[in-house]
């Protein structure tokens, strides 16, 4: 009972999916659901992470929950990557009514380090990047041994890094942003407008071959294994931007630990950060000799257990 | 008695002077004393310290000592901009042992902000970035209320911030840092290659007047209020420079607060605050309603009002 008792649930809400967790106090995860994430709003989007917790076989004392938007003393102020949302949007109190226990949001880049710092790739690290290689580009930061989230919840902004100002335009509305080359976004885009040029590439074939709508992680994945010249060519751009804009994050912040997550790095594992670490190289003026880059050991879950941290601490702070 | 007793030394090593200042309990200066930077090394510059000190009237409880280096545990790890020094240089133990009172040493931009956030244009700041626009672009940090040096003493290295990857070559052999543009090394450098093509300029001509024998920050500070056309552009290309470094600070920090120091900042005062907050602004994501870029309090007083902060914290931790 008492083993019962310590169960959290950890809820990761990605722009296409949500995911939940009930997370036992070692950080394992014991059981998950998924469904994807409704386009209607805060309101369904509350409605469906209800469903998903109560289709847990667990009752936790707490629930913690990642969002991909500005959180801010517990209110989200700004989702840009959800269809429907305005801004600051109480979650905690309509699902802490409806759940029955306490409810901790975080942004979901954050919580996702928070993840890997306490059960994954980053634990023991003092001063860590946590880097997201997804749709767009995420980041989060442990500083001095502790999260670090910003005066209003909104740094670790990695992917809106300036890396060449005027350069690629970003979803952003800036030019010269790290996502603007190194996002999935914006690498489809350029790939769409290689082959509308007249390149070959077998990216799209791949999509389809593997019953994917977009290019996920898995078809550039499959792509780069395969060799396609112009998927490599983008993955290599994406890893040299990224390397200017962690460089830059080394100069100014004195790191032992970078860390990269996202899908792609489920699929290319310790490779990723290594060549991710060579990129990074020439642009460091005085690293740590202690400096390390690794890949997320939590992968996919490392939202919902990083949720789940947040869920325990706040039991534990009140 | 007890008044006399209060009071600290603060010593700011650069790379033209160091000066020495006795420092009370409310962060006031109460004398100074300067001389010429040695070029024979450490030895040369432990020799000069001593007798600056000595020459104050003053009984210091303890020094503090900041360098243009990374220091690491009370070692100076490397001093780039110092002549004749090699690496991990060991200062505490020798001018401890010769003035007889607890040193502590930190590096001399981290120092500066210090000195800022205690008694200056930093105080009440949380998340506060210190730029100092002087021969090069240095920088220090305070996150989450309290200084941040990183893992090893280096960071703050807002003039590493890589604007432009390829771009202008900097002294640190990368190219397209900020410091290749907007450091003062630098814009002569420019200035003096566009002389040599032909172009007009009145910095030289003041340079001269003025009995100096580099552009320093008033021949600068002259040649804008002249409205020289060179200047005028090499400053806002700086200007801009800076912008897009501290847009991505603020994207990976999420400041409240940013200084603006240096020799230029006391000659142009709130206006170059303004200046670099309208360069920024493009470039922010989601900056915080408080965030604020306000000019440097302390001027050429900021190194040593925080050099005896870093001693006086040193007495109270013992």
């Amino acid at each position: 009972m008492s083993e019962t008792a310590s169960v959290v649930v950890g809820v990761d809400v990605g722009g296409t999916n949500i995911e939940v967790g009930a997370v036992d106090e070692r950080h394992h995860v014991l059981c998950r659901a998924k469904a994807a994430t409704p386009e209607g709003g805060p309101e369904d989007v509350l409605k469906v992470i209800i469903e998903l917790v109560g289709s847990l076989d667990s009752d936790p004392i707490a629930v913690g929950v990642g969002i991909p938007g500005v959180v801010h003393e517990g209110r989200a102020l700004t989702v840009p990557n959800l269809v429907g949302w305005t801004e600051d949007v109480d979650l905690i109190g309509p699902l802490s009514d409806e759940l029955g226990v306490p409810v901790t949001l975080g942004n979901d880049a954050n919580v996702g380090l928070l993840g890997e710092w306490t059960a994954g790739a980053a634990r023991g690290g003092r001063n860590v990047l946590g880097l997201w290689m997804g749709t767009g580009v995420g980041g989060g930061l442990i500083l001095d041994g502790r999260p670090y989230v910003g005066t209003r919840g909104a740094a670790g902004e990695i992917g809106h890094v300036i890396v060449a100002a005027g350069g690629a335009l970003c979803k952003c509305g800036r030019r010269g942003c790290a996502e603007a080359y190194a996002g999935r976004r914006s690498m489809r885009g350029v790939a769409t407008t290689m082959v509308d040029a007249g390149r070959k590439t077998s990216l799209f074939t791949i999509r389809d071959d593997e019953g994917k709508t977009k290019l996920t992680s898995k078809v550039w994945a499959r792509a780069l294994e395969e060799e396609d010249t112009l998927a490599t060519t983008l993955f290599d751009t994406a890893i040299e931007t990224l390397g200017v804009a962690v460089g830059s994050t080394i100069n100014l912040l004195d790191l032992d630990r970078v860390v990269v997550g996202g899908g792609l790095a489920e699929k290319l594992g310790q490779d990723l950060a290594d060549k991710l670490y060579k990129a990074t190289r020439p642009w460091m003026l005085q690293p740590s000799p202690d400096l390390q880059f690794v890949v997320s050991e939590l992968g996919d879950d490392a939202g919902v257990v990083g949720a789940a941290v947040l869920a325990r601490a706040a039991v534990v702070t009140g």
